[in-house]
């Protein structure tokens, strides 16, 4: 058993990152696209990775960046492909990160918190095994930062109840019948992100497509705290959207991934699992393999599946299966899927078996994280006047 | 000029006030009675202040409550009147008592803090002049305990959409026409609270008759989260309502009291501010005074005034004046207050020359109000498995 090690562990007020020094900040050098049409948020992210392989290791803080999970359950394959390898590729180009891990929006739309102990140091073993470094990266979880909370109050001050109701995902929950009642939680849950996201002065949000209305609310809420509560001095920059280009993927059974219908790779699966999982996915009865998303919706699936953790062409994967069914291609899933993870599922095993590290990970992080929520509630009380 | 002392000033965490033991926490003796209804929140009352004369001075914390003011604006003579007076006789028949500031408050329903700062030090001034007591009385303002902000977002899980906005203040703001949309803050008002009275475990609220829906909502928080998150636990008690006994009083125009509206008297006018303001109330042109509130509102508002400061029969006092006419009326009634807030005055006057102890008071309740609500916190966060 590997012991780890935190350099920073006796002193963790040294090891704080630096936040940007915002009465002189420099915009980011291209305009802000105030659209949140996809296209256009997709052209940005795509000038906004250029100048993070540019910039990002001389000035990580210029693109510091606000990401995270909520705990209620096993990261899955679709986590790693769609985000985490994404969040480790940005940490090692010098992209200063923050993680939050959202405890307490488990509660937003269930009634329980679940295990959500073990599921916290579940998603820091995955963090740490995908190679997510604690030293460059703050790991945090939500419920440990008061001072971050507390920017909830002023923020709300700078949203409307009819802005909280056009929310698509509260629209959603409104709209459906026989539903749990919204609670005020859900309904306030874009306000949280944006305290999330603003009080460490995150520049950069990796963002699917149905997120990017959030964005945009924090955006504003960040614009209207600057000019409603600080004579329009930059307190906070308005974030920008990374979208990912992962294409999306869907579960085992060709519905969406889902813990609960178990239709998912969890990470912290063995090999014989995820063989066992693969050969029960659901398939068709044509011998030859072809890559037709419309028509064949879970063979496209499995083939896209394997192009993402090998690199290739979907198309290609096809042709080189061939007649050999579907059986054959399962075959492929299963090893790619356990040749990309089996480094991940080693360091996880390993590190699972120093449960004091994971801990220290995670109040290393909070500590990190309050320093950095303390220091902006601070500026937000001073600007606002409520400093006595 | 006196140099006021804070005997607690350089050790303040062994002035805290030990909060009651929860875990084998006393219910009060008499059945808790689930309807809001004003009548029997009035008898409730009663009995409430049955129960405080025979037992708060033995047992403060058990009667612990939980009062404060917006900082919008100087105190005036309504106030004074429904709240101050009283909260010092609590106090001084032992009640523990917390006196929130309650600064993001003002921004419910207006765009900016205003004087915010010197609205605050403005009421500690007018509390410790009323005769409030900083070493047994905890004076904090609201943006300065992120421990208690934090008990907002459990708190929002335990309400839904539909009942934030069946609060009648939120519902009045939603009928208005041609107001300000409303804020996110307005709408989840009663959920901030619930946070400030429960992070101190109050058991008691003074409240006007419009408040009882908000402190039902308290109550609703406090038994779900009991019941869903704490196992039964009673981690918090419900509060109970104080309801005032002391009668509406208008401005001197008749009005609704309001500083904008300057219809008030201030507890920082001067006794001749006092004598001009009064001088210009509005009244009607018959001699003879006779208390007939339906009739004769303005009149009957200047003799209740005068009734409740010199606490005799508002009836009595227009006999005794008879047919001298409003302007005898007005001298009886600016020599009521002048007298009855002349040492008040006084004090608030040397208080003022003082400025270091103002803040010294308010620091002293900060660093009070902070070491309770961090308790509060972590019992929260433990209840919920969120002690990593």
């Amino acid at each position: 058993m590997t012991t780890h090690t935190l350099s920073t562990q006796t002193q963790p007020t040294q090891a704080l990152p630096t936040p940007p020094d915002l009465s002189d900040a420099e915009p980011l050098p291209v305009h802000v696209d105030e659209s949140t049409t996809y296209a256009a948020a997709r052209d940005r992210s795509a000038v906004l990775d250029g100048l993070i392989d540019g910039h990002a290791a001389s000035d990580p803080t210029r693109f510091r960046m606000l990401t995270g999970d909520r705990p209620t359950g096993p990261l899955h394959i679709g986590h790693y492909l769609a985000s985490l390898r994404n969040r480790v590729r940005l940490q090692d180009k010098g992209v200063e990160t923050f993680v939050v891990i959202a405890d307490y929006q488990v509660i937003t739309d269930r009634d329980s918190v679940g295990a959500v102990g073990d599921n916290v140091r579940g998603l820091v073993l995955d963090y740490l095994a995908a190679g997510i470094d604690p030293e460059r990266t703050t790991i945090f979880t939500h419920s440990a930062v008061p001072a971050l909370n507390q920017l909830m109050l002023p923020f709300l001050s700078l949203v409307t109840d009819a802005e909280l109701r056009r929310n698509p995902t509260v629209k959603d929950e409104l709209g459906a019948t026989g539903a749990r009642p919204l609670t005020g939680l859900l309904l306030t849950y874009p306000v949280h992100q944006a305290a999330d996201i603003l009080f460490c002065h995150a520049r950069i949000v990796p963002v699917g497509r149905d997120q990017l209305p959030h964005l945009e609310q924090t955006r504003a809420i960040a614009r209207r705290f600057n000019s409603r509560y600080a004579a329009g001095q930059s307190v906070f920059a308005e974030p920008e959207a990374l979208l990912s280009d992962v294409p999306l993927l869907l579960g085992l059974d060709g519905a969406k991934m889902s813990k609960s219908r178990g239709n998912v790779i969890n990470l912290s699966d063995t090999a014989d699992e995820t063989a066992s999982r693969i050969r029960s996915a659901r398939t068709d009865s044509e011998r030859s393999i072809t890559f037709e998303p419309e028509r064949r919706p879970e063979i496209a699936n499995l083939l896209t599946l394997a192009g993402l953790l090998r690199d290739e062409d979907p198309v290609a994967i096809a042709d080189s299966i061939g007649d050999r069914g579907a059986r054959a291609l399962k075959d492929v899933v299963t090893e790619a899927v356990n040749e990309t993870l089996a480094d991940h599922r080693a360091r996880r095993a390993d590190l699972a078996r120093d449960p004091a590290y994971v801990t220290r990970v995670l109040h290393e992080g909070n500590a990190r994280a309050n320093a950095v929520a303390e220091r902006s509630l601070a500026t937000v009380r001073a600007v606002m006047g409520m400093a006595y």
